[in-house]
């Protein structure tokens, strides 16, 4: 059985009880580039986790590839997880890949996610229906607005038959989408905005009018993951926002605790705001050849801060380092953070000097 | 804290993770007529639940009256969830409340939820966006559509602008609402479906054409909740539909373990296509005045089968009964189910034969 399956928007609460149960019993987990890489440290220990996301590595993957993936490991697993951002079926080609599914007799299931549709702009206090005012959503791709081969969307047709308009993959052609939105009648100030990161510890919501917000979002230099949202209620972001992300907003901390210590430290962290990303290299025997340790070496530049937690996280740190091809000089840039003397003592030896030390032996010391 | 926060869409195993853990530590819940009432016995002993659905009891709340009620229990209590089915923000007037509680000065979080609008959907097996068909939907409500005092929704232009519409409550009004789609342009015999009490174990998906829907409804006798979609990917649902209500799909069984046993048997209820509806009420201290129990007896006309586990479980069910103003000639029409002979006897003690009698003594014997 195949489970094409929606991790939620970035909000790890936001993963159904389904997923995440899935994800736990899952011996072949197949995932996108996701908001939260903490998903996949809920797996069995020997589940074989394959990133097919498209942004990470050399080698992106076309969709034939990950067609193919999901057959041979569909074909040979009985619990095989295709994870992806949000939900399968909305923007997230869920439907070709139950397609090709069907179509060579391999069984699945799909799991339905929270979208970014509702999620980004739940957190951004834009509710996108409103009794008064807002009866009516068209949400559209803007992925064929750059002009590429044609565009699918009819966005002067949408513009008149709709009251809030959302735009999923819109940043890059926004002035084209807006452009064409006012062709079809909507007012030039009605409001907009983009939210960028939505429903994550990283999310900024960029307000403005349907004329202003494509240069206001060049000026921010909003970048994709973005969703765009127009229509009347729009401005009760400005009452009704409600989720404002802690001072710790935009950091990237990789934590080198063992994974069942690990949660309640990134549970606090990311409360104030930072984005923990687990890389539980201490259980060596087991985790230095998962492929998530792997994948978080392989993004150690999205990380702003590496939190060493113990003698063992260092050797095991950079024990996964070494495996990797890598050596110190991939921490360049980068802020280290260690807690107890023993630990930075440890980064030392190394050459290495830890920029923030925590003098309680417990992680919470740092924050 | 008020959380306007949402349940999904009925299957229980689509509620956020976030969601859970809220219900598992609220002093209050406000509540609306949920698809898995089951939920309900996620709260803590003590917890608060109060009812206000539009379709339970005599008395059908407000807008207003919830509204009040929001504030009142804001006020007084630090962890209110108000639980919507589906997501709070998408037809579920979360908007609304989001701003009485802003203006009143109540801090409140808004935890999005699996909207039916991807959970019918998905389970009918329906991409209401498909890479080279759909590249856009359109969202409304039906509601207005019956006439009352002008419909929000521009439902000719709507046809123009999408190319999937998904219409929330339009089953009373779907003449109105096809009619007016092919007036927009959308071809007559462009496939529409029907999903009713989607994403459920009592699920049904009628396919017709936009011509034929509305004909097709009628003589299947389809009610509300349900959910209308259009648009070329209908026809999916034939090949990718993956979704099959079990054998015992479209019965609701109440279940009187108590709740710490009943979740595994009500499990094997619901995955051979059953609703079960727990009735804890063997711990008779604790839940016999507990909102969820008086609201099972309220709701004893939806039960097709009863089934007791043990001879306290008959002993509180009828107790219950009593509390309640009812007696035996509630259970007119209805099958009853005892497990072990000791159940069956109780039963008779009270002049009502089991029409159906496990042998084993466990409850799932039953099935």
């Amino acid at each position: 059985m195949v489970y094409l399956t929606g991790a939620g928007p970035g909000d790890p609460s936001l993963i159904t009880t389904g997923a995440l149960e899935l994800l736990r019993t899952a011996e072949v987990v197949l995932y996108d580039r996701l908001a939260d890489p903490g998903f996949l440290l809920e797996t069995p220990s020997g589940c074989i986790l394959i990133d097919v996301g498209k942004s990470t590595g050399d080698h992106t993957r076309s969709q034939d590839e990950i067609n193919a993936l999901l057959l041979d490991y569909g074909r040979r697993y009985d619990r095989v997880v295709r994870l992806k951002g949000g939900d399968p079926f909305l923007f997230g080609r869920g439907g070709e890949e139950a397609e090709v599914l069907a179509n060579a007799g391999i069984p699945f299931s799909v799991v339905p996610g929270v979208s970014a549709l509702l999620a980004a702009t739940a957190y951004a206090g834009i509710p996108i229906t409103h009794r008064g005012h807002a009866s009516s959503v068209g949400v559209a791709t803007g992925h064929g607005a750059r002009g590429k081969d044609g565009d699918p969307v009819r966005w002067r047709e949408l513009a008149r038959g709709v009251d809030t308009v959302v735009v999923f993959m819109g940043v890059g052609a926004l002035e084209t989408i807006t452009g064409e939105l006012m062709a079809g009648g909507m007012l030039p100030d009605l409001p907009a905005a983009v939210i960028e990161r939505g429903a994550t510890p990283r999310q900024r919501v960029i307000t403005a009018t349907l004329t202003t917000i494509a240069d206001r979002i060049r000026e921010e230099n909003v970048n994709p993951p973005a969703l765009f949202v127009c229509g009347p209620s729009v401005p009760l972001a400005d009452r009704i926002g409600w989720y404002h992300p802690g001072p710790l907003a935009g950091l990237t901390i990789g934590v080198t605790r063992p994974a069942a210590q690990s949660k309640s430290f990134a549970d606090r962290l990311r409360s104030l705001g930072a984005q923990p990303v687990m890389m539980p290299t201490i259980a060596v025997r087991h985790t230095l050849d998962r492929p998530d340790v792997h994948a978080s070496m392989e993004q150690l530049a999205a990380f702003d801060t590496i939190a060493f937690s113990s003698v063992n996280g260092v050797d095991s740190f950079f024990a996964a380092l070494e495996r990797t091809g890598r050596d110190s000089r991939a921490l360049a840039g980068k802020t280290l953070a260690a807690i107890g003397p023993a630990t930075a003592e440890s980064l030392k030896s190394r050459g290495l000097k830890a920029d923030i030390e925590a003098a309680t032996f417990i992680g919470e010391g740092l924050l």
